[in-house]
């Protein structure tokens, strides 16, 4: 028997994780702390380096297996939350008043992206620019620009909620990030079958379109029926105030699953639930829960956030490792015409729609916010995902795909987060009102949210007794009245 | 392509594990709803209900697999949350006056608990009570003995948190569930030492006397040190509000993990370190992180408990079906004898030591109360992950082993969890008092709770500039002077 041992196998994958995260939480800490980084990088990169010390620590104890990206991890346990959180953000006007034109970016925007991007690329390769090995048919020049066309929530939520750009601008960006998954599904599922057929039918496409529509009102409807229920099962908790949370997260989140279940997108299913919880069951349940609900997706959301990063810095460094082993060469042709095209047709199809859509706007989007729009257009996650699902023996070009992503990735996280508040700050894009309430607005709040709790204590003290109601009224008159 | 299909396989874990809340938490709410129900039975009845449902289910997908208990998740995911919950409320004047009481339980009561079941059921053994072929060695009895001895924190916290018993009471059996995991894991360890030894020298149990003080005593300083480095990293964080819930997190998950990995007590190391940060971390994060950290433990811990009860549910279908197919037999003298064991040690032992401890206390320990402590000495998830760990190759009767303990564990729960209540009503125990706040009170805490939301409003907006800082004088003034 031994009095003193050892035995880190058993506890290796919580402790590297937990361990990350504590060290990331400290990194934070002094990242924002020393103003000056902070002022400059957005935190993204800071979690990207992180990601990297990671990657060595791994390396070091033997731990690189369990700590692989899976896209399976990515879209079933990290993007949930992250979606979840944003739905509960999304009750603003801006989102409202600019739904139409969001739609617009999301949809016709991404498919005319892809129909931008693949021709291109096949052309170049027709033209042997990728080097005389390049195995590029148009099929796979089309699933390739579909999966790099999709702007990514996540990415786009870590630069801009940083920048505070004004919010027509933010959701014009980021709701598009969020509403064009179903495109980028429908298409890169579209365009995964067209690699393996010897022939592109007509019927095929037309049913890929219709396929759209399943994807994206399958996950409406998905979403809306969950968070109607779940709303619905939050009228009879006010006596078990504490599994209220408990509905909320697992209603949302099986609404997530079921469409995903269906093939249906779970993006869009999760954003209507959240939507639907927030208006109604959030009015129903108490305001303890409330703000568990709110807190607690908040945290797990940055938790998600940051363990992505952190992923993405250690594809970093095993991308870095692969090049100077020499395992892995990169055909830069190919990464610099892509990431050429993919901020070229983003550009395009902005200036295009934006010009399109102005005419029929009361608020015209301005020549600087299109510039926002189209330089805000960022990759991340979602597309290092989807290009990781890829089937090599179909498309044999994965390697050479996966490289050009993670490049656009990194160009995306460094250049464009690093540079994005600078060029917000020059173009003189205007910022997000931050108004301190007037002492009147100050004291409004205030008795109002006294009166409120009193009530909510008054009906519910009713159940138990007389006297605990009068005790609060008195209280609520006391506090309230000022 | 095909316009709507189902893929189930690769959402299937999530799927079934989200459903099965959900449905936990909407039979949690009926259950409550229908007040004869919750009246009669404890909560963790009613999850080991939904746990017998839910392996049906599970059976019926196929997915039984990835649906088994595993002592690995149990100790490493679903017992730290439940485990620094209970910390977060340890702070109470009770704890700390019967903490000699609390300690002698835990440590003296556990070892003497083991040391009169294992010659028991030894001397059974001998006398053939077990039938010609059972194969229980004296060391084999011990361990046994030892996994059985514990009282299981998690059970008794499903159970005592419904029956509102004098929190003098409700710590003395919570208290020792909790700090007895030293003596338990170094008792463990030391059997499994003994059951491959071929002669048992007085050597080892020395080493093992000392492996107490080191376990113990090491996850007490590793908490320590953990908590104390938390909280003072906490004090930095004034313009990081955002980053307090993960550091309080991942520094008190990571000190489990540590001291698990060093092979001391993770409980009795999160504890410390939980009792610290409240004490010191807490007075340094802002109020809403503070609300953040306390709701979200809330919630996780809660979680954790329900789906280690679904586990137990899905437990005992499989040992239902077992018995019915036929597959394995139980050794009912083995069970019967050891349960009853069970029983009369904790009986003996809380009597005897009660009368000791009476002596020397102030607060005596009523000829009532000790009943319900040696009634209260439920066994839980703890009892049956050991269990599931023994190696079967050295102890041959493993399933005789898992089968006593099942029937103990499910023995606690219905019969012991159901009698409890009539049983504290009935012996006229003194119940936890719950006082309304006088009028006086309530105003006093009101007022404290601007004042001090005021002050912090004004530490912190004084960075900022000075209007806000008058702004929120006046409104503290007005509010806080009413």
């Amino acid at each position: 028997m031994k009095l003193f041992s050892v035995h880190f196998s058993h506890v290796q994958f919580p402790f590297i994780l937990c361990g990350s995260l504590f060290i990331l939480a400290v990194a934070k800490l002094g990242f924002h702390r020393a103003a000056y980084l902070s002022s400059i990088f957005p935190e993204s990169c800071l979690l990207i380096v992180v990601g990297v010390f990671l990657s060595l620590v791994v390396h070091w104890t033997g731990a690189h297996n369990d700590f692989v990206f899976h896209p399976t991890t990515f879209f079933l346990y990290l993007l949930p939350p992250i979606m979840l959180e944003a739905a509960f953000c999304l009750h603003d006007r801006a989102v409202w008043e600019n739904l139409g034109t969001i739609l617009v970016f999301a949809c016709l925007g991404t498919v005319l992206n892809t129909f931008i991007i693949a021709p291109v690329l096949f052309l170049f390769n027709d033209a042997g620019a990728f080097g005389p090995l390049a195995q590029f048919g148009f099929a796979q020049c089309l699933l390739f620009a579909a999966l790099i066309s999709a702007v990514d929530p996540v990415a786009v939520l870590a630069i801009f909620e940083e920048i505070n750009v004004n919010s027509a601008l933010y959701f014009l960006v980021f709701g598009e990030s969020l509403l064009n998954d179903a495109v980028t599904v429908v298409l890169y599922r579209m365009m995964e079958v067209f690699v393996v057929m010897p022939q592109i039918l007509p019927k095929e496409i037309f049913k890929g379109f219709c396929s759209f529509f399943i994807v994206s009102f399958g996950g409406v409807l998905i979403g809306l029926g969950f968070g109607a229920f779940t709303s619905y099962l939050t009228r009879f908790t006010n006596h078990v105030r504490v599994v209220e949370p408990l509905i909320v997260f697992s209603g949302a989140y099986f609404s997530y699953l079921s469409a995903e279940c269906f093939e249906m997108s779970g993006i869009i299913s999760i954003i209507c639930c959240g939507i639907v919880i927030s208006q109604y069951a959030f009015a129903n349940i108490s305001r303890k829960s409330h703000t568990v609900v709110v807190c607690c997706s908040k945290l797990v959301s940055s938790t998600c956030d940051c363990v992505i990063f952190l992923f993405l810095g250690m594809e970093l460094t095993e991308f870095i490792s692969s090049l100077v082993t020499g395992s892995q060469k990169v055909n830069l042709s190919f990464v610099l015409s892509s990431l050429l095209l993919c901020l070229l047709a983003r550009f395009f199809i902005v200036v295009l729609f934006s010009y399109l859509l102005n005419m029929g706007r009361v608020r015209k989007i301005s020549r600087q916010e299109q510039f926002i729009m189209g330089y805000g257009g960022l990759r991340g996650a979602v597309c290092f995902s989807l290009v990781k699902l890829l089937d090599p023996h179909t498309v044999p070009e994965k390697n050479t795909m996966m490289t050009a992503t993670l490049c656009i990735i990194f160009f995306t996280v460094f250049v464009q987060g690093i540079s994005m508040k600078p060029l917000v700050r020059a173009l003189k894009i205007k910022m997000k009102e931050k108004k301190e309430p007037t002492m009147n607005e100050a004291i409004n709040s205030n008795l109002l949210d006294h009166v409120m709790s009193g009530v909510e204590e008054v009906i519910l003290g009713g159940h138990k007794g007389g006297s605990s109601v009068a005790n609060h009224v008195t209280s609520v008159g006391l506090v309230g009245g000022m």
